[in-house]
């Protein structure tokens, strides 16, 4: 059997099964997961692994610190193993009123499926499945043997992930991942995303008293919560962005020229951002490729939050007793949350706040894959095929994800491809995926499945 | 008739009258007047040009920019006139649920009479009523004109009062202003206040973009409505509590050494305050005098609330568009909120924050009554007969009011006596006064009205 006639059975397959995987994406999103809400997290794991046993695999519900991971595994040809690395919990269906559809139902209008959790992540539970049902039908068994971890607290933040990849090195060994995410550009050209930044995520908090005070009677004589806040905040970053931290930069490595040569080939959507959320410009007029290095080369100290005293309309004399300041932060590698931690409290420490409590709402590392990988040029190559144009490819993205401990624990190169769309309206009403890339998903991941075989 | 038959004639008068007074403080709290939430304001407003006419007076309800003014007058022996501010408005009485009986009934509890506006300031009108009734009884007729001014706007700062008198300089000539607000404090000594701070409350608002971003994808090259705000707000004031708008303490009158000596003798409720605000100290270590001067005798820049971006639980990776603070500035004479809005808005533009509106909320000029005018020193005896002890005379108070265009426009000395007391929770649920505080109020009243016929 050539290349070609392997493709084309594969292509043949997917065709013939398309309404098979629908009904299956549909299965899955009637089934509510709503992580941070606690509901249907169990149920959800449950019928994951049924699903992954109804095609073939051995899976089971695995405990972790928090919610269980779903992990499956199956057999293959030769000696190569590759971990899809998934979750099965979504976002809130809130605000309900503004789903023209019920989120739980999923609903096909025009080209279009909706669902809550359609795009995230669930549409990719069902890809890999489709995807690799083909290539075993295609070859009569698989090329290599193939590792699933389905997690649920994603959209939390994945806070048991590490340490549950720090305990199942061994289970989980592989010689590739392929994420959980993925797509097209407004262009339709396949996107890839090789690495994604750190986070932690602090909150700062000023308490001067047991209660509020009149202005009247504290204004010149008590300590004010909001000022300490301020003049606190004041310390961390000055108005060239610069953040005043001692150490904070020491661990950033600066983007090779390759780096900023796939920056440079990515599609200049500066205008398009400017006018989607009504700016001005960019931070120091910045444009071309060093906003586009700046977005995600850069670490970031954001502040996501501000709340202290009296915040309804017109004027209340009021001396608030405390103040809060929700912070995040956006690491690049080599920077860890928790070196930032014990910097960021010994930096307030020197500058005479001690007394500004810092809460931690957790933090991940940042992690990058190598560009010149032999598995991101597979991935590269098969984009082209199937999609017909080259893949876009981001060094580095600006969010946050999970992927140190596979990057660096499992020490595995990760490519991100998957069935979205910037349209598609992840985490809010109206999430959708668009049934092209429906079926352009499948088929990419059929084909990144049978080449890493022959790798 | 001797000086004390007089007296004595209006102490019976008092005491056989008392039940007629407290019936008359019923009939005005039962109506509601709550300008904040425009309430009630024109029926108080009839309400109390009705009881001003059913003891003699003349009264009208006259137009302002806001609410209407109920002015009064009525006549007496010589050529002196005594001018009496009221408000007629109150404070909402939300929470209602914490009320122990209804707010708008007056409802006696042991010793204590309760309902919303019962001290600030219906029993301050009803005080003023029944005092005057007092003294004409024991002479006959008053020993000077009396005229009322009575706002209906005075819970929401006044906006109307300075350009009402400057309107009606003619028809308010008087020789003397008998304030609103007074009363005894925990000790049980009469009180004086003889000047308020001013005020200029505004809100500075930072927007840099059209909605919120993922702080993933703005982090370091979107402007942060947050940071803006911080930054601009860190201009306005020092950690030492400098406030750093060039010119703003142009205009400050230092306190007079008699100033100082009358903050000397102020009982020291320093660490009663501390306690009571769960305080570990006052700014800068101050104590004593010190304190005491700092607390009146400096302008402030207080912030009253902070409001941007995510305030919830946890964490939201959210960059705002939007930040808000409330900021009070507490004026001492001779400053003006006018001329301290000029200066802040070049201060900002100054320093490069042109983008920061800012939305004033109001303002009033600071002023003050010289504590060696003899209507003061009329006062502090007719307190001391009064009460027993001597007064306990506050050179500025920290809060502020409309007394300037009353010290300014219609140059009046203005004392400050009445029926209150530290705990009649003013603003609060429960508000209260104290019978026998009432009771003494109303004397005081009498003896003063009855001190500056003869003065």
């Amino acid at each position: 059997m050539t290349h070609q006639d392997t493709l084309d059975r594969i292509d043949h397959y997917l065709d013939d099964h398309l309404e098979e995987f629908i009904a299956g994406l549909a299965r899955l999103c009637a089934q509510p997961s709503v992580s941070t809400q606690n509901v249907g997290i169990t149920e959800c794991a449950q019928l994951v692994a049924e699903m992954l046993r109804e095609h073939g695999y051995q899976a089971e519900l695995l405990p972790s610190a928090g919610f269980p991971i779903v992990y499956g595994e199956g057999a293959g040809r030769g000696d190569k193993t590759l971990l899809f690395y998934l979750h099965y919990d979504v976002q809130p269906a809130e605000p309900l009123e503004l789903w023209e559809s019920p989120p739980f139902t999923l609903t096909r209008r025009g080209d279009n499926l909706y669902a809550r959790g359609v795009a995230d992540d669930k549409g990719h539970i069902i890809t890999r499945l489709a995807g690799l049902a083909a290539v075993r039908h295609a070859l009569g068994e698989l090329p290599c043997r193939v590792k699933f971890i389905i997690e649920g607290e994603e959209e939390m933040g994945s806070p048991s992930m590490a340490s549950f990849i720090e305990g199942h090195q061994e289970m989980l060994a592989a010689d590739g991942c392929v994420w959980e995410f993925g797509g097209v550009n407004y262009d339709g050209a396949p996107i890839q995303v090789l690495g994604m930044r750190g986070i932690c995520y602090v909150e700062l908090v000023a308490k001067t008293a047991n209660q509020d005070a009149h202005s009247g009677l504290g204004g010149s004589i008590f300590p004010n919560a909001a000022w300490r806040l301020v003049w606190a905040l004041n310390t961390l970053k000055d108005q060239d962005e610069r953040i005043l931290i001692p150490g904070f930069y020491d661990a950033v490595q600066p983007p090779t020229p390759y780096d900023l040569e796939l920056l440079a080939r990515l599609p200049d959507d500066a205008e398009k951002t400017k006018e989607m959320y009504g700016l001005k410009g960019f931070l120091k007029g910045m444009a071309g490729v060093e906003l586009r290095r700046a977005a995600v080369f850069e670490p970031t100290c954001t502040i996501c939050g501000l709340d202290s005293g009296y915040q309804g309309p017109g004027s209340k004399t009021v001396l608030p007793a405390e103040a809060r300041a929700k912070v995040d932060f956006r690491l690049i590698p080599n920077q860890s949350p928790d070196d930032i931690l014990a910097k960021l409290r010994a930096h307030l420490d020197a500058q005479g706040f001690g007394d500004i409590e810092i809460v931690y709402h957790g933090g991940t590392r940042p992690a990058r894959t190598d560009p010149n990988h032999p598995f991101v040029q597979l991935t590269n190559e098969t984009a082209a095929e199937v999609y017909g144009q080259e893949m876009v490819v981001s060094p580095l993205s600006g969010g946050s994800g999970p992927n140190y401990p596979f990057v660096h624990t499992l020490r595995l190169p990760v490519v991100a491809t998957g069935v979205g769309y910037p349209g598609g309206r992840v985490h809010a009403p109206n999430e959708h995926i668009r049934l092209h890339d429906f079926i352009q998903g499948i088929r990419h991941t059929a084909r990144i499945v049978e080449a890493f075989g022959r790798m």
